[in-house]
């Protein structure tokens, strides 16, 4: 069965066909939250290292580190700071370095930018997960060789130069296109986590269907594991939730073996380990059962992140929110 | 695609491999119930109808008739009221006809004394669904010239005179048998509706698993509709619709067509209704839409039932509450 060995320093996550489902945290990532890139313009941290608390502590497996931030007030005064190429890297060690020092689970180093990710493989402690390389040709040429050199597996989008293709046909050759390309390279396809694309199901109706199928196909023919971004199902559609979370235990029944998503999020966790446990990767429920108790405290009214945390630090301590709140 | 239809007076369900799941409503049901057992001793069906009206708003496509009440006052009288054969039979008839008087869904025909099913046979308008015969000799013999002479589908649960296995293989076995004994009698594979029985994962480990894969068999070897008693999946469990709706929702990607559930929890209907989108069976995304406008109504705290009553009648009308507190 199918492997991908995640690590850091002293902590090991393995995405596989035989583990509870990956569940990548989302949350670090100053592309779509401009409030968090004016905050990182500032040297200013703080929310990345609760965002890095709250997520392992809501359960994330793995957390993705997302450097793509746009510095508009530096960009005012200093050219560079136009250029992603200089502004990533240093930021993206910033990242890594701090994140490390507060959580202990394995990191998924996600730029667009080459320069961002070998520097975010220089920065990591243990084997980080590289995201991404896509089926470009420019982009395949300079993410795999890193890939290689770090000796790391590393997300695949399928998509090529010629976009994404509505077609999962073509998708699915994207994807095997990359896993070619990769052996040539002497990366074995257990460090290939496929992103088939998840398009939004209010645009195209087959989508989630397209994923299921799509999931199967990797998982059968080239034996990949498999991630994506989920909540993009759901776009612009109202109680998202109620659709991601469908989603998420679709996928999973489907062989979905990870997820980028948001960890903050009860409803969406809720599905994820109920469908852990009826994969029969939860043995004797004792996960379900823990995360249970943590939803009581979802009933009370305490907000989910707080009591994972209490949970997280004392065993589901009753006093989780006045502490938090003194 | 297998096709089976089911039939009120005026109205169709079809429960089938290219059609929304059927939710079949489970609540009209006196075995579990005491208080409605006792109720009905005392010829009050208040609880019926208001079961079958807000079941049906609540977006039940069939609703199940069991009659199986034990009637203990009049068992103390009247010793013949210790024979469910001769309780239901004029139970059954009563529950039909009032049904039939306030919903016009077609129904589901339970009970486990042949006499009540033939009772309920006579008394219903329409095709309605037989639940059930099993893989019990006697039970074969008794139900399937019901089946042929009536002309209905009916539901087949995959145990026999050796009990329920534990093995899938064993139920798909007596499914199988089933399906061919069935046939022997002129009935064809679409007129079944396979139950593969689902056992608490609480118990057993891989009793999701088996669900998913038993489903996929039936559906690809037998070509039959399933069904199932979902909520039997969390029995034992904390936060049990969690577990329900990720079933339902892994059920129906795995190619469930339908359940006998309970349609008045919120939790497990936006699960279905999730499902049903992701499949590409709710196309354009109106029925989740105007669901979702149903929800708006339970998160300002509208009780699910009232809220799904309001938009049933009035297409979501604001004062859906008060007017049913007037």
């Amino acid at each position: 069965m199918t492997r991908t060995v995640v690590e850091s320093k002293t902590k090991t996550a393995i995405i596989g066909f035989d583990e509870p489902f990956c569940v990548i945290g989302e949350r670090i990532n100053p592309t779509g939250r401009k409030a968090l890139a004016a905050q990182l313009e500032l040297g200013d941290f703080s929310t990345v290292e609760k965002d890095a608390v709250e997520q392992v502590a809501c359960g994330a497996t793995m957390l993705d580190i997302n450097s793509g931030a746009v510095f508009k007030n530096k960009m005012a005064e200093d050219p560079r700071y136009a250029d992603n190429n200089f502004v990533e890297p240093p930021l993206m060690k910033q990242l890594i370095e701090l994140v490390q020092g507060v959580v202990d689970v394995p990191l998924c180093i996600d730029s667009s930018v080459p320069g961002a990710l070998e520097a975010g493989l220089e920065m990591s402690e243990g084997r980080p997960l590289l995201n991404s390389v896509t089926g470009e040709e420019e982009r395949l040429e300079a993410i795999l060789p890193l890939v290689k050199k770090y000796n790391v597996p590393v997300v695949a989008i399928s998509n090529d130069d010629t976009g994404i293709s509505e077609d999962p046909d073509v998708r699915f050759a994207v994807a095997k296109k990359i896993v070619e390309r990769a052996a040539d390279f002497g990366i074995p396809a257990h460090d290939i986590v496929v992103d088939p694309l998840v398009m939004p199901v209010g645009a195209m109706g087959t989508a989630g269907l397209q994923v299921f199928s799509l999931v199967k196909r990797l998982r059968d023919e080239l034996k990949v594991n498999t991630t994506c971004g989920a909540s993009n199902i759901s776009f612009g559609l109202p109680h998202r939730h109620g659709i991601n979370s469908a989603f998420l235990t679709m996928a999973i029944g489907a062989g979905m073996t990870s997820a980028i998503m948001n960890p903050v999020r009860a409803v969406e966790m809720e599905a994820v380990r109920a469908a852990n446990y009826l994969m029969n990767h939860d043995a004797g429920g004792g996960t379900w059962i823990g995360f249970s108790r943590v939803l009581d405290k979802v009933d009370e009214g305490v907000p989910f992140p707080e009591a994972a945390q209490a949970a997280a630090a004392g065993g589901g301590r009753r006093d989780g929110r006045r502490r938090r709140r003194a």
